[in-house]
């Protein structure tokens, strides 16, 4: 039996450098569809571009208009393929439009060496139940995102004052994430997780889509089986934009990926 | 007269696509050319294909293959250009080969709300004349960076441990900064600020040159004139590799760019 996300981002090859889409509704979120899920979807054609190189080490994605549910096109073109690693540009493509373009350096991460030195610090959360599950959210939200409807968050309940009108101002948002297929986490799905909590800015009080411009992931690590921990923060907004970073964290206690990204300022919802 | 940094990151359209750069042998240091230089002599030819957007928003990149001094093509293709930004992918080419691919999204900085948030805090740094300067480093280190001499640094005077065989090994590099040559900093040349300090692994005692896999920056304002306070920092070394994060900060006290990128943990130097 095929789970529902790799049902959702398989591709099919129709050349040496194009394969078949098909983007799921399950994904829409707000007026677009989640641009992690997007991001898996070109993952996919990568992985099968680079079948001794599994694992996205890094990918820069710049995303040039809304994607809509239905057929598309990942086209991909490889610049260069050394001993461990492949770097191929890659585009996601609807019609003539061009909605993603993507810059991807994968390798194998069980190949890489085990020193690890980290100062980074795991988000504390309580636990998962003792946090706020996202089913909670207003029926309203759930029918404008039907892609919450495919993950189990749990969310740090002092992260999530913006759900009752009380924003933090802290602009930190962290939560237990899994997918609700019962999949888990590997690193072709941690492109969809760094994108999949709500834009940061929510804790800042802008309730409202935040369309993202860029954004860079970094995999650093084959996460264990199991919950992840997810922090989205930002520390700068300034001239419509703002930055927002993300952690995630496996159930090992490992930060498995690092990603950021570039998005514009929600403007109010009325 | 032509500042010694425009004169360096000059190119000349050979074709609507394609510019002639030449990569100027004061920017070398260890065994390659320093990858910000690169990516400011890329953005000199993006700032040409997008003349009424002509600062860099957001510009991530994927170092394929060494550069050299000499002779170098900027080849770039427009694949989307709205009314508020463009987004191009960029290479530069030396002979057959690929030194760098990139994906940029070009603005007008000038343009942007002005409504700044941040909860950022600009790095604390004695006054330059109370830092180490870079002109204190070791003949030989000098020798084999002539990209030192181009750069007024003032280091952070418990960051430069390391210099001395004893490194903080918390991961932290600040320092004041300026060209030589007294050009005065802007978007274009923030591209080069991003990768200029020495690798924040220095700090943790691991000395030797960090090929930079992947780097992103996002250029946030337009950067008033004087010093620049530059800060790298590190959380997480793992599997061979480590994230390196810069925030270049102006004399007006902004913060106006923030860079990340992936790269190789260095071997040890015999």
């Amino acid at each position: 039996m095929t789970l529902e996300f790799d049902d959702h981002t398989a591709v099919r090859a129709v050349s040496d450098t194009s394969y078949a889409a098909e983007v799921d509704p399950g994904w829409v979120v707000g007026g677009g569809v989640n641009g992690g899920y997007l991001l898996a979807l070109i993952g996919t054609a990568l992985r099968e571009t680079f079948p001794k190189k599994p694992d996205p080490l890094a990918v820069s994605a710049h995303y040039l208009s809304a994607a809509t549910p239905g057929p598309a096109t990942v086209v991909v073109d490889v610049r260069r393929e050394g001993g461990s690693v492949g770097t191929a540009s890659a585009e996601l493509r609807q019609g003539e439009e061009t909605r993603i373009a993507a810059l991807a350096t994968y390798g194998d991460l069980e190949r890489l060496g085990d020193d690890v030195r980290t100062t980074a610090e795991e988000p504390v959360l309580p636990p998962p139940d003792e946090c706020v599950a996202n089913t909670f959210a207003p029926k309203e939200i759930l029918e404008l995102a039907p892609m919450m409807g495919r993950f189990d968050m749990r969310f740090h309940p002092d992260h999530v004052g913006w759900a009752v009108g009380q924003p933090s101002g802290r602009g930190e948002i962290a939560a237990w994430f899994r997918l609700t297929d019962g999949r888990e986490p590997d690193p072709a799905s941690l492109l969809m997780v760094v994108d999949a909590l709500p834009p940061v800015t929510f804790d800042l009080g802008m309730m409202g889509w935040a369309p993202t411009l860029e954004l860079t992931a970094h995999v650093r690590a084959r996460p264990a089986p199991g919950w992840l921990k997810v922090r989205h923060a930002t520390r700068n907004l300034a001239g419509g934009m703002f930055e927002e970073d993300c952690e995630v964290w496996d159930s090992a206690g490992r930060l498995v990926a690092q990603s950021r990204q570039l998005a514009r300022q929600p403007r109010p919802v009325s």
